[in-house]
């Protein structure tokens, strides 16, 4: 999950003289803000900070963040020559100040902590760029998807070709690990997964294939579709707090590491509720090799440094 | 799921003269949207316009429909003394028009369907109380309840002396079923369900028990919580569509009804499509008793008339 953020004081002081989407594109500014973490929390790597919807302007989809209201995309997708004037850009070019953090990052880190780059998996950004933001019901997304299958398949080739490409750009760059974020695939069931989100991760997953970098696929709300998350690609499979570590990793197979999955919310509990909450899930991972323990999605604004902080010491103590 | 709504041409005129709230206020409107899909759509039952909220009002909790938002809540709850001030009321007086609602429509009804009546369950009512409106994190609720769980419990207590009452009153007036909602359940693991919601959920079950009326019980995004829901309690469990049917009633188990579980997009995709997905739930339902064909949440605004009506029409002609 993304490590920095509003919780932390110093990216508040930063917010105030910068837009989210002007530190993603200010290497210097993108550099401060991944290492505020660092500094102040005990985590075993770094994650790049950036957002998932740096892809969709280069492609021809301008966004930007509305406060209090998230992305929001100008034009949104909707229909087939929408999809057909969407560009496949080299994100050496475009996103070049992308990868110019990853230099800097780990020139300054030095080697400590390992870097970890992302990006997103192509079902949620399609329903990015075709929503326009965020949605509850994904009415629009799954709407292009049922009634113009062949529309969807093309842009959701066109995402993969573009996410594919970025991360092996990020990997050249020199992040240690991807992470891919289906973050809202969870509204498929399998059957529609299978048929409309799995090929087009599974190019991704195919690409990065023997590039030496581990590889983690994300998603929330995922309890019936773990398996066949498995089988899209990745080699540790993300598991949301809805679902038992133990059960997922039996769903996911024992072949396969796991992340996850304490619920972000139970950061804002005393700081006892906390730990036993963490406790529960280490318990459950039960020492076996292959889990990295971390929250089952974002961390949130409201959350108070202090317990993060706890949260990783008292992991890293941890025996069972 | 509620029936009438906005993709119904005579609900959007009748809107245009009168709020949500005027029209579940006001019987003999609540009676006309009642009957409207009836006369349109060959339903099997019909079910009473209302809203879940209708009860915090008179608990001291006035509420209103923003338009494009949803509900929001005047003064949500933010600590125990808010809890503490909150009225458990007589819903057959600060609710009778809820009654007569009923009463009216059993009478236009006149036996040819039966009619089935509503209410939230604790959490879900919960929810709205503290976010003031829809969440996407449900961090404030989940922030009371893990940090002052007494006062969690005393509001949750409240709401199912309320809820339950409501729906005893509710059978009283006529309805023939009762379905309770606890439509974002679904945010909680296993263990947090059994602590926080499932207390509440059983006590309303508990005082319907004997009162010869079916009762479901509904949720989305509950695969992992499906056998918690059965345990506390409802005839009929409610699926959504994330998970496939046959494997929902194996957690639920046989001996209990199932209802579900249709994604309500689906209803957005060519009508053949449409059918086709309707068919895998109605086969792996594999014709047993005790399945209910429904949708696996509400329907959608931009829904066509003409596919509610080809689907009722052919769920009622299958056979296995």
């Amino acid at each position: 999950m993304r490590q920095a953020g509003r919780y932390m004081a110093e990216y508040r002081a930063l917010r105030e003289r910068y837009s989210l989407l002007e530190i993603c594109r200010t290497p210097e500014l993108a550099v401060t803000v991944t290492l505020q973490p660092i500094r102040r929390i005990e985590v075993d790597a770094a994650i790049l900070f950036s957002d998932l919807l740096l892809p969709l302007e280069p492609m021809g989809l301008p966004f930007d963040f509305v406060r209090g209201e998230g992305p929001s995309v100008e034009t949104p997708i909707r229909n087939e020559a929408d999809i057909e004037r969407l560009s496949v850009f080299e994100p050496r070019e475009a996103l070049a100040h992308v990868l110019e953090t990853i230099r800097l990052v780990r020139l300054e880190l030095a080697n400590r902590v390992p870097l970890i780059g992302f990006a997103g998996a192509p079902f949620t950004l399609a329903s990015y760029a075709i929503e326009g933001g965020h949605s509850s019901t994904f009415a629009l997304t799954k709407h292009l998807m049922y009634s113009n299958p062949k529309a969807w398949h093309c842009l959701c080739d066109k995402l993969a070709v573009v996410v594919a490409e970025f991360l092996k750009a990020q990997i050249e760059a020199g992040v240690q690990a991807v992470q891919l974020f289906d973050s809202w695939v969870g509204v498929l069931n399998s059957a529609d997964y299978r048929e409309f989100a799995m090929p087009h991760t599974r190019r991704i997953f195919d690409a990065l294939n023997g590039l030496g970098v581990p590889t983690i696929h994300f998603g929330t709300g995922t309890a019936s579709i773990l398996g066949e998350m498995r089988d899209a690609g990745g080699d540790v499979i993300g598991a949301d707090w809805r679902i038992p570590l133990d059960e997922a990793w039996e769903r996911i197979g024992r072949d396969h590491a796991i992340q996850g999955n304490l619920d972000p919310t139970l950061l804002l509990a005393p700081m006892q509720r906390m730990l036993t909450a963490a406790d529960e899930v280490l318990a459950r991972a039960g020492g076996r090799a292959g889990h990295i323990f971390n929250l089952g999605h974002g961390i949130l604004p409201m959350t108070s440094v202090e317990h993060v902080q706890a949260l990783a010491r008292h992991v890293h103590q941890y025996r069972l």
